[in-house]
């Protein structure tokens, strides 16, 4: 049976809403996929059901095409398993968490590693039950502080979540790369265009991490990519280390007046008029700008940290975000300052130097007693231009290793086109990209916290390591919606079509709708899927309709039909043409 | 590709796990369908999916057989919706709750009226537009105060939920007949025993209401049927009303004297001891048994009511939550009694007669202010023996509509085995049921309240009515466990085996092995599932291994192939039979 507009449950907007911003977020809302519940949580119309359940069964057999197999959690979960690995708090806010009538506490859960992990230490004992990857389609909950863009980035919403379980370090790289190619037939099949770049593990931990990333200008990831293949998500693109330089024979640090330089361009001015150098001008490169922060632990506790970089790049936050993580990162406020009066803003510096005496200022048993990090390029015998702790005063020639030294390094400056990439296989370009899917080497952090052992061939207990891999179906929507529309609306990749052709009876007369009617029994027969326009509408209404709606295939049967023609639009072409109502059904 | 036992990520158990009570949650967890996360709250393994997958997709096709259209609702839902009908509040405990990061108040839905009647209310606005028929197959939340059984009282759990919207009441009644006979068949089909029964509306309000039970011992509600066709859950049984007596000539009401009479027992013997009658003998069903219990409202206030009904009778604890629902029933405490010293324990009556002079105790505008409830047996000119309100004295002759009146009926007495069916249809039998699903014509209660208008044909703006029609999925699979089992494990009826075929390789040899994939590599050719057991293990496991899991239909590849022959074994029937090897696919 066809799919009927005269019954389907279905309206069409002509303006796009209010709520929506970006272009698949109006056009799903506006052709009747979806419907907003509330802030990131949305309804699915029979329309966008059927996209999301042609996704799913992709994802189904490319998953049983990699050995795994399914299963299904609960999304409310107890405390216990998040609290054994610390993440009921690490996810702080983002947690949706309750209680139930006996005051238990409980979660709905944003990723389930906890429990993959517990439901195989409950069946399996013996290496002899290993490898095994199992995975879910289920909904999952994240109280995100922003929801936006429709799907994008909702606070429920459907992921293919699956866990691979090996003996072996070597295992777990089969396991990985098995989901790695899966993922890429996935997107393949469905359309949709994508790159794979290197990640940051962040809150899930573990070693190796991969994302697969969209390319597209609403994208809320930046990555990078050289000529060379070097890809990676800004926040894991580690910024390569120069060599050591000698510190013999580079000039005392000393103290400039420096009136009026309290920003790094300001300072750079006045650096090359009241002590220029002979070979160049100072840039801005030369100074060493210090950045506070406050940091709040997922318990709730704040802590100031002070970065030193580059004047010339600013805190990239997504970095800095990944780089503390689990901390979140506030500004520091005048009260900080008002409790440091030993920091003055606009000259921070890591030391103060009085008559030739250096004092430290920033970092572990100094006067402020505030943890200090430097950028990876602050290496050993590099010469900075800092502040000195006093108004309108810079240290010159603060050389790394000599005059300062840093509790750490984070690499959290932002990275630009044309940096080098750290592999070295040229120069970097930047885009931005939307998330599609996430591959992690986990290893034993799990396992080790909810004890997953099972015994070797030795009969010794080895502690498993685990893979976790994810993909956002609903989200997908939206990505294949963002990519795949022209002004008049959606035009869905033919695997992800709500059907496989859509049939507008347009005409008035009878037979314009047995015909409309016939086709569609034709193609069904042929085990087309079919959505048919049998509504008693204007032909305009029909064929906007019928655009906006944006199956790509798409035969209209009207005017045409005297001359025994009917029209057969293809809305990725747009191409339009007519051909013999007979061999209609043949052309698809 | 058959599922492989070699592989399956699966883990049989010989002995009953603790937690399990009933036999389809021993069964179900022993042989690795599903396990416990928390509780009320379950893990779906891949065998326990398989089965879930098939109910849910016997439901569709029904669904789609009776004009539904699937779509799909959010469970994270906000408080305004249900605070507008009201159940935000009514739900009490049972309403899993929630706060977002920003505050505000959500809910996990334990059933989805409120958000059904706004989509349509957004989409709709139009007769022609209706009528329509909408459903989801969605986790649903409630936190019940006793979840049991496994999945057949759980906390998370798959419901389909459908609901109806017409213009008219006989449009209601079209659609509520419409999900009522597809109910029929998706029972008929999935091999579910069923009696469909008239319902208490409950919480749910509306009129008309029907629930499907499954008959079975473990059941937790209780249905009456008499041989003449009359079904109804015991809630829903309304007692006959008697016809009134005439009032003259009755004996005038009198205070006796009835030591140590504070039980029905006893107060009979006294009452044949110290006032006999001529006639016959008193009896308990002579007496008014006046109950004194607290209801708390969804808002917390506590309020008491007393119920007067035969002495022969005791109160029916699921037809008084019903009657009292929303309002939850608590007994009376100590200091309800002592608040009220006109309530004589063991001697409450409506009146208290003082030198002929009658006083009001119960009921409204009377001593006490209770409001006073009686039976529907209690009518005008009837006679009870009822307690004085004095200790160990009752009045005798106490005549209904001459000496006490109540406030109104409530029909919370048990229900009893060869109690006449309120249609006259003959004697009452009473068994137990589980409910599968149910079907409500809820009116314009929804509608109402959150303003459900369309335009009718002369343009004026009528309310819309509703149904809602529910069907327990993961119950379902406990459902047709509890009901297809022997003491070696499960049988599933052939809809819902999670294989059409199990075949077993019982020997060691290459040969049987090689044999046992290929009937699994033909049966799949011809379009059946297989599990085939491939493991290296003795015969004796897997012959337990195959009884436990429950595949009806099973081929064991063993010691006959040498004769050319494989064991075929029927569960269901218990017959086992040999064919040849090469007419075994044949047989399915």
């Amino acid at each position: 049976m066809p799919i009927r507009l005269s019954s389907l449950f279905l309206r069409t907007l002509r303006e796009d809403p209010a709520e929506a911003e970006v272009t698949s977020h109006k056009l799903l809302l506006r052709a009747g996929y979806i419907r907003r519940a509330a802030p990131g949580v949305y309804t699915w119309l029979p329309l966008g059901l059927a996209v999301k359940a042609k996704i799913e069964k992709v994802v189904r057999e490319e998953m049983a095409n990699a050995g795994a197999q399914e299963v299904f959690f609960p999304a409310l979960l107890p405390r216990e398993p998040y609290e054994a690995t610390g993440r009921w708090t690490e996810y702080g806010d983002n947690l949706f968490r309750l209680q139930d009538r006996k005051k238990a506490d409980y979660l709905l859960a944003p990723t389930h590693e906890e429990m993959f992990t517990l439901l195989v230490k409950d069946l399996y004992s013996s290496y002899k039950d290993l490898p095994v990857c199992l995975y879910q389609i289920q909904n999952k909950y994240r109280d995100e502080a922003r929801p936006r863009a429709g799907l994008l980035r909702g606070r429920e919403f459907v992921m293919k979540d699956a866990y691979s379980f090996d003996i072996t370090d070597e295992g777990l790289r089969t396991a990985y790369q098995a989901q790695r190619d899966a993922y890429e037939r996935i997107f393949t099949r469905l359309g949709v265009d994508y790159v794979i770049v290197k990640a940051d593990a962040g809150a899930m931990g573990g070693s190796a991490s991969e994302e697969f990333l969209s390319p597209s200008p609403i994208g809320e990831d930046t990555f990078v990519r050289s000529a060379g293949g070097y890809a990676a998500n800004v926040e894991a693109v580690a910024t390569p280390v120069p060599a050591e330089q000698p510190i013999d024979g580079k000039p005392a640090a000393r103290v400039v007046s420096t009136p009026a330089a309290a920003t790094i361009e300001n300072l750079v001015s006045v650096a090359n008029e009241q002590a220029p150098r002979n070979d160049r001008a100072w840039s801005a490169s030369d100074t060493l700008k210090n950045v506070v922060f406050a940091l709040k632990s997922p318990e709730g506790k704040r802590s100031l940290v002070v970065v030193g970089l580059p004047g010339d790049r600013e805190v990239e936050p997504k970095r800095a975000e990944a780089a503390f993580s689990p901390n979140e990162i506030e500004p520091a406020t005048d009260a900080d300052f008002a409790a440091h009066p030993e920091l003055v803003k606009g000259y921070i510096g890591p030391v103060k130097l009085t008559g030739g005496e250096a004092q430290k200022v920033l970092g572990k048993d100094s006067v402020s007693d505030i943890r200090y990090l430097v950028d990876p390029r602050v290496v050993k015998g590099t010469s900075w231009i800092s502040g000195a702790n006093e108004r309108e005063k810079h240290v010159f020639d603060l050389v790394y290793g000599r005059d300062f030294e840093a509790d750490g390094n984070v690499d959290i400056a932002e990275v630009r086109a044309g940096d080098e990439a750290p592999d070295g296989s040229g120069p970097l370009e930047l885009a931005r990209g939307i998330e599609i899917g996430h591959v992690f080497q986990l290893g034993r952090k799990y396992a080790e916290a909810l004890d997953l052992k099972v015994l070797d061939e030795n009969g010794k207990l080895v502690t498993v390591t685990m893979g976790s891999y994810g993909i956002g179906v609903t989200r997908l929507v939206a990505v294949l919606a963002e990519a795949n529309h022209d002004d008049k609306g959606l035009i869905w990749p033919e695997a992800v079509a709500p059907a496989d052709v859509y049939v507008v009876a347009a005409g008035k007369d009878d037979i314009v709708f047995e015909t409309a009617e016939r086709l569609a029994a034709e193609l069904e027969a042929r085990g087309k899927t079919v959505i048919l326009d049998d509504r008693k509408a204007s032909p305009g209404v029909k064929f906007s309709d019928a655009e906006l709606i944006g199956v790509p295939n798409v035969i209209v049967v009207g005017k045409g039909l005297e001359q025994g023609e009917v029209e057969i639009w293809n809305r990725h072409t747009s191409e339009r043409r007519n051909v013999a109502v007979n061999s209609a059904v043949e052309q698809f």
